[in-house]
């Protein structure tokens, strides 16, 4: 069966909805993260991060708009098969001194996975014109990389020290 | 049911499992991208990091052997949702302008993937003493970010110019 050739515009579509399934997977998953996190400043930041997620749907919804689409998601196999992996590990090392190590790790394979396709995203806003869509996909993008180098400064000041006692 | 305290050197062999589980999915998985792609130098690039793949299960049995661990995969729900829609972006796409930039992306997140579970190893190979795995890891880490810097090199050179073009 012919297909009908598809361009640049409809990959950012199809896309953006990709990310936008992920960011209210995300949201879904963040209190979970923060309940089951033993440090106070690692709970702290992943309910902080919450906060954050919410403004990214709200400038994914402005994106949307900007190409004349309703907001909606795709399902997305890579951030259910991530997130999977974050729920293996609350069930495996619930009460264990490396809980708050695995939960940093499946937090900052998430954030890589955010990084990667607002990168993408961003550039193929630029390169079709969209000067304002790139501009709040750049803005996410950076709190995604600061979220990620956050998770691996309370992951090297205390965390990763306390997963080693037995 | 009351479980065994789990601890830093668990989770590091666990990991392990997890990206040596990756790194064979991504050798299965990157000749069809080499041969799914249009563009000569991205057909090469993906080549390329095939080779490069097989380095990085060489490196991950020798980081099993010192921590006196027989190489072992653990099936990883992350890979296989982030090669899934790899595989969905070549089916839909094919033929398309946007196949290349839609494969860029596709193995963008695995690069990430790929960055993120690496920069986890290798700082906690450090936190443990474990000198020369924290070294093997850091090589391949150094590869994968190599491999994402060139990808968003093909892409913004001529790829997502091509995805333009109707």
């Amino acid at each position: 069966m012919a297909k009908t050739p598809k361009t640049l515009d409809e990959l950012f579509h199809d896309t953006l909805k990709d990310i936008y399934f992920a960011e209210k997977k995300i949201l879904a998953t963040l209190p979970k993260m923060a309940k089951a996190a033993q440090n106070a400043d690692l709970k702290a930041a992943f309910a902080e991060h919450r906060e954050q997620t919410e403004g990214h749907v709200e400038r994914l919804e402005k994106v949307f708009g900007m190409i004349d689409k309703k907001p909606q998601g795709k399902t997305c196999a890579a951030i259910l098969g991530i997130t999977d992996e974050g729920a293996e590990i609350m069930e495996e090392y619930e009460g264990s001194p490396a809980l708050d190590a695995g939960l940093i790790a499946a937090a900052q394979a998430v954030e890589h996975y955010e990084i990667s396709r607002y990168g993408t995203l961003r550039t193929w806003a630029e390169e079709m014109g969209l000067d304002d869509a790139a501009e709040l996909l750049q803005e996410t993008l950076d709190e995604e990389e600061a979220t990620d180098e956050k998770l691996t400064e309370i992951a090297e000041d205390v965390v990763n020290q306390e997963a080693e006692a037995a």
